[in-house]
């Protein structure tokens, strides 16, 4: 539950070891689709460095999700949401959180229930 | 539907107008308790500075957004979020956002299916 960058699928993901449909990439982090998607549209945002949740965050950690969180309207535009979307965090087993490297959900359009 | 700061709520609330159940503040942000809670724990976190979605952000929120993401886990962590909780950022008509200042829900535990 709490892998290391060794055993995550999205740290290989990250360094190229699993194949991703990329839609964003920078230094800090990247956006791929989601393999089982919950909407007509569902990207992922990730951070290249390996945090397992939200409860993992470090103070250090703010300028890496001050970017993120800059980042993912610019994820959405490129996208095409202009209409919207919803943005989802899962954290801990509570919060149905699946893999353990923090990702935001984008989602938008029709779809199943997000997370219902 | 982009409010300013006069007619909008969260700033009503942010400005000490409205009452609210507030459960953490500090200089840039305030988080309270969801007047309709969609769980048993729904807390909604925005910063004090009316930004009306993420579609708004600008490159100079970087900072304040940074703060709030690892100020997010900090409160969770005071409300005995210690299983785990999800995080809900609406944004736009298509992403079902209903008031238009940027706020973080914060839900766990039983209840409705959020935002289904």
């Amino acid at each position: 539950m709490t892998a290391t960058t060794n055993d995550c699928i999205f740290c290989k993901i990250v360094a190229g070891d699993i194949p991703a449909n990329i839609v964003y990439e920078d230094e800090h982090c990247i956006a791929f689709k989601d393999i089982n998607p919950r909407a007509d549209t569902h990207v992922l945002l990730i951070p290249r460095k390996h945090i397992a949740s939200l409860m993992e965050l470090q103070d250090t950690d703010k300028e890496l999700f001050g970017h993120m969180m800059i980042t993912l309207p610019k994820v959405a535009k490129q996208l095409g949401l202009d209409n919207g979307y919803r943005t989802i965090v899962n954290t801990g087993p509570g919060g149905g959180q699946e893999v353990y490297h923090v990702h935001f959900h984008i989602l938008a359009g029709k779809g199943k229930l997000p997370f219902a």
